[in-house]
Parts: C-alpha cells; sequence; structure tokens
C-alpha cells in the first residue's frame, strides 16, 4: 500500500449526468478535501443494475493506482436496513453499500460498517446516501481516516456472485455479461479457453460463430468473430459493425465454447 | 468567505458533452490558470431552458466549498443586449449571463457587469459566450481578480422567478419541476409539509398517490408513493420502477397537497 | 514551447461513457503520472468515424494550453498494422493510431512510432490501445519523455484531408461538417467569407437561406438564418430552434455561397 497521501478517488453510480446528483457528491468530497483528484468510472449504470456495476468496476479498478479509493452507489435499499460499508484489500479502497456491489473486491478485505457520524454529513436524507454518507467517507479515507475508526467490523458482507461459467464435458457454457457501445458482446468465458484448442468454436444461442481472430484487421468487414476482448475475457464482434444488432443479441444470453 | 487561492470551477450548460463545446471553455480557463480545478455540474440542460439550468444550480450549489466559482451558460441571448455578469454572496462567486440563471443567489449579492476588455478573449464571437467571456472571466476570479475590476455595478439584475408554489386554504398548490434518470417526480413543495399532519396526502392531476413514505424501502416494489427527495422537497416515486411512465406526467403538471 | 512541466492530458475517442473504457485509461495515466491533469474533449465519436474526431480536435486544440497533451483514439485499425504515433508541432504533443485522426496538426510536426517498450503496458491487448499504448505514451510524455524516444521518425505519417471546399467562378461549394445539439448545421465554409460581399447568400440543397446575421438575437424566433459560428466557420441556424430538423439536413449535406 502506497503512502495515505493518495488523493484519488472514483465514482461509478447510476445517477447519470443530466441531474445535479453527481456533481452534489462532487461537491461534497471537494468541501471535505480540496484536493482530491475525483475521476468518473460511469454513471449510466441501468438504474439499480448492482451486477452492471460490479462488472463495471472489475473492468478498470485493476488499472487505477495503488492506494485509490472508488465508490460505488447503485443502492435500491437506501434509506432501509442494509448497511453502509469502507473496506480496504490489499490495493485499495472501497466505499459504497453493502448489496453485493463490491463483491469481487471483498476477498480478504478489511470491511467495516460505517457508524460514526464524524465522517457522514450533519443532516442524512433518507433517499440520497451517495451525497450524505458515501462522499463525505470517501474524501476523509483521502485526509488519511483509518477504516476501523468509521465503525464496527463486518464479517459477513453481502455477496452476489456474478453469473458464473459452466463446464459441461469439455465445453463450456458462460454467457453475455454486458455489450458495449460498439455492439460487441462480452462473455464471461475467459480468453485463455479461446486459443486452448485449435478447433475452439463459440456459438451463442445455437448460431455458430464461424471465426476466431486474434484482432479485428483479421475480419473482413461485418464479418461476426471470436476474440478476446479488453477485458481478458471471450466477445462475440463484428468487424466495423455492431454485433448485438446483428444477432439481436441481449445481457444474459448464452454463451458455449465447444473444445 | 475563504482565502481567495479557491480554485475550484464549476460548470452548467446546455451544450451537451458530444460537440466540442464545453473542452474549449475548459481549455480558455487552463490557459488562464492551469491549477484550476473544473467540475462539470451538467451540460444537459434542456437547450435555452434557463429555468432548469437554476434549479440544478440550486440543487448542488450549497454542497460546494465556500470560495468556488460557478459558471452558468444557457444563453438564447447570446450576442444580443443581455449583459454578461459576475456576482459575489457571501460563500460564493457566479459568473453567466444576466438572462435570470443565476436568480437564486443574488439577493444580497454583489452583482457587477463584465465590460472590461482584460479579462475576457481578445476575440469575442457573437455565438459562443461561454469560451470567449464567461470561462476567461471565471479563470481571472479564480486567480484572484476582484469583481468591481470587471466593470460597472448593477442594480438591477433580471430575476426570473422559480415556479411558485401557491397556497389554498389550508392545501398547497406545486408544480413538477424536474424528473430525474429514474423517474422521480421532483416538486416545488417543500418536504417539511409533507409530515405536518397526520393525513397529508398529495395528488397529481387529481389522482392521489395512496401512501407517504420516509424512505423507498418502505414501500412495495412499483409502488406509487410521496416521498421527501434529496433536495428536501415532495417527489412522487415508484419504488424500484419509474413514476414519470407510470403516471405519464410531465414537467409543469400541478401536484396538490392536502394537509 | 512552455517547461516540460505540463500535465495537461485531453482525451478524445469513440468509447462512450457508458462502458468503463475511458475510465481504464484514466486509470492507467495516474498510475504513471498522479498529477496528470485530464481532461475529457469528448468520448461521443461516431463509432470508427476518423474524420469527425479530427474536427472535434480542430475545435477546441487552440484553446489548450501551449505544452499541453493531446490524445484521440478512434482506431478502427486497432491490432493489425497500422502505427501508433507521437507527434510535436510547435505548441502541443498528439498521441495517436497514424490513420489520418492527427492530419489538421502534423504539418511540419515531428512525428514518432512508439515502438519502445518501455512506455507502454506490459500486455499489450490486440483490442484496446488506447488503455494499453497511447493512455501509457501520454502519461510518460506529461513526465518528460522525449518524443524520439519512443521510436523511429516517421516521415509519412497518414493525412487525411478533411473535406474540401471547392470553388465555382466567384461562388464556393462546401458541405455540413458537423450538426451540434442545438441543431446547428456547421459548414466547411470560412466565416469571412459570409461578410464579403453585401448580396452573400447561402443555400443548402437549393434552398435559400433568406437572412444572414451577426447574431442570433437579430433573427425572428425559428426563422432560419446564416451565421459565423463559434468556430468561424459559416452554419445555418434556426434562432431557439433547430435548423437539422427544420431542413432535414444531414452531415455531408452540399452547401453553396453565392457572392
Amino acid at each position: 500500500m502506497k503512502a495515505r497521501s493518495d488523493k484519488i478517488i472514483t465514482l461509478t453510480t447510476d445517477f447519470g449526468l443530466s441531474d445535479p446528483y453527481v456533481a452534489s457528491m462532487k461537491g461534497v468530497i471537494l468541501s471535505i478535501n480540496p484536493k482530491a483528484d475525483i475521476v468518473d468510472i460511469t454513471h449510466d449504470i441501468p438504474p439499480q443494475d448492482v451486477i452492471a456495476a460490479a462488472l463495471a468496476l472489475k473492468a478498470c479498478v485493476p488499472y487505477f493506482p495503488t492506494g485509490s479509493i472508488h465508490v460505488a452507489v447503485v443502492d435500491p435499499g437506501v434509506g432501509g436496513s442494509r448497511r453502509a460499508i469502507v473496506a480496504r484489500n490489499k490495493r485499495t479502497y472501497f466505499v459504497g453499500p453493502d448489496n453485493g456491489i463490491l463483491t469481487e473486491f471483498l476477498d480478504g478485505a478489511d470491511v467495516h460498517e460505517i457508524t460514526s457520524k464524524r465522517f457522514v454529513l450533519k443532516n442524512v436524507s433518507n433517499t440520497f446516501h451517495g451525497r450524505d454518507i458515501f462522499a463525505p467517507a470517501a474524501a476523509h479515507l483521502s485526509k488519511g481516516a483509518l477504516i476501523k475508526q468509521f465503525g464496527p467490523k463486518v464479517s459477513d458482507p453481502v455477496l452476489t456472485p456474478l453469473p458464473e461459467l459452466k463446464k459441461q464435458g469439455r465445453d463450456y457454457v458462460g454467457e453475455i455479461i454486458s455489450i458495449d457501445r460498439f455492439g460487441n458482446l462480452v462473455t464471461n468465458i475467459p480468453g485463455e479457453l479461446l486459443h486452448k484448442g485449435k478447433k475452439a468454436v463459440v456459438s451463442i444461442r445455437n448460431k455458430r460463430i464461424a471465426k476466431t481472430v486474434k484482432s479485428y484487421s483479421e475480419a473482413k468487414r461485418g464479418e461476426l468473430v471470436a476474440i478476446v476482448g479488453s477485458l481478458g475475457l471471450i466477445e462475440i464482434s463484428a468487424s466495423m459493425a455492431d454485433a448485438a444488432k446483428k444477432l439481436k443479441a441481449k445481457k444474459g444470453d448464452k454463451v458455449a465454447l465447444k473444445i
């Protein structure tokens, strides 16, 4: 872990950028620590989609510096009984609701509930803990607060496993976990499996993807291909075109890999 | 007021993020003050909707540090006779067109017209004062320029009152002033009125909202409720669902509170 | 050129803001240079539209400080044989694929291919050079790396001329090069030509735009006008309305100026 002078705070929410919610969080952070360096991961998580937020974090947290503080607020249970937590693993800090959004990062992590009133706004609303609890907690972390100061240790954080890869004989059955702006279909099948056998074949809803490539440039314009994408996962793509539209594919569609 | 070293400049516009307009403003600011810390409030104000921008500012300005400089550019009168102004109230600075966008903040404020050529770009276009006047003015403010140096005092800034709450006997009639990404209907009725009487009932276009809650977790999935939202105003929401779609509601729809 | 302490890095991509791609680039940059000041130009370039990105950069790069580092990633050839380049002209630095995206800035510039492994990530994917090559290269530039250290000099960078203005007798024929959020139709006809002759008339697809104005305030609400826009180019606009919708205009439509 780097020195506690680190001041990068990232934000991942389902608030969108049209409303002033994200800006309110930034105002709160900068009021507590004017030196915080705030980076948006994305605010376009589909409303209340905790899994989508977990996947977005998984994709980019490893690229941020050691000591960064990641705030994740997709929070359908706001104002209810779900806990607010801060967590610290070997590399980095997390702040968010205890609803599974941080699942990927809590293995071996030190997790504490936020109960101390020292690190949250004086008036906490029942509807916007992003602004009233998570933003100020992150700002105080960035100024050197220790996570044990936030409240009691949490030994049973909520864990929400991501869509699971299944093995059937020598083959694998996964699914589409996200569709990006280009229409690339991101699966939960690890990329290293694609090049394991020379005859590895990807299919989606029983449609075989005829070609496997190492880069888009090996594909003809519009051609459907299987490729290892930037997350290290198998993707189904169409060169210079939108595979999701071509295949009328959607999140959750099953994808098989025959080796 | 904190020391004049404050360097947070916020931007609120109707420019969107697809065109390079906002980036041009940031380039101008950083060319004058490379240490400025620029924060986007929102650039998704509906084109030319001065009231929407005023409401967005009202929602988040209080959360920014004392001494911050807030630039607001929704400017249908650009290039015409409307004045460009800088203003300073007890907490904070504002820069924008004199078209009512800053109404909420000008009570007791010191307001000056921007006439000095010292604090604007050398070539001022007739179509983009965000880049040519407001961005450089804000940058110079952040470097310590005094607002009286910008030009003559303005004693009659344009004020555009926000949608007004009406009292009818013991009841109130307000309206929907914004609809957020989640489909929550934000009214202009202060939240404290909701819990004033035990029997307070909210209705929209004569449809009664049967339930009043303190947090979303008290509502069943999809149920319509009245709640005090994050702005301290009464909102009509649907738990885990989109109240605007359910009610086919739009901005300006009348909302009544019977106490 | 200012001192090499400059630390502004701008990003222009077609990645959108919904996926975590842009955030991954920011994480990489901040891991190498935590003091980098990252500014988004736009991430809404239409997928694979190299020309649109070139035009966005042309519009706002001049407003950024000398010494800024501009990263442009619209990269249909990623993973193929196209080169990755860094460039330096009199004012500023550029990083991106060698596919014409930087055309406007390479005249007289010093251009080098990125071949050194010192300035890129250890594992370079075949699908996301924005994260694996361009982001780390920019971060190293911001820390003082010299462009000649990145690899061999490039004497023949790919140049993709922007849509060309044609002269026909005393008249000009250009085209719509972009349509902004307000529905303004931006042409490639220099603004100074509009006020050259008193009788200058703009027409689009043979429809004459009856009025020429110096600012929107001279137009009646909804009236179509020709005006010199913020980029110094002739635009066709509708006061308080959307000219693109009114004229059913699209990018590439021919626009004539009769002088």
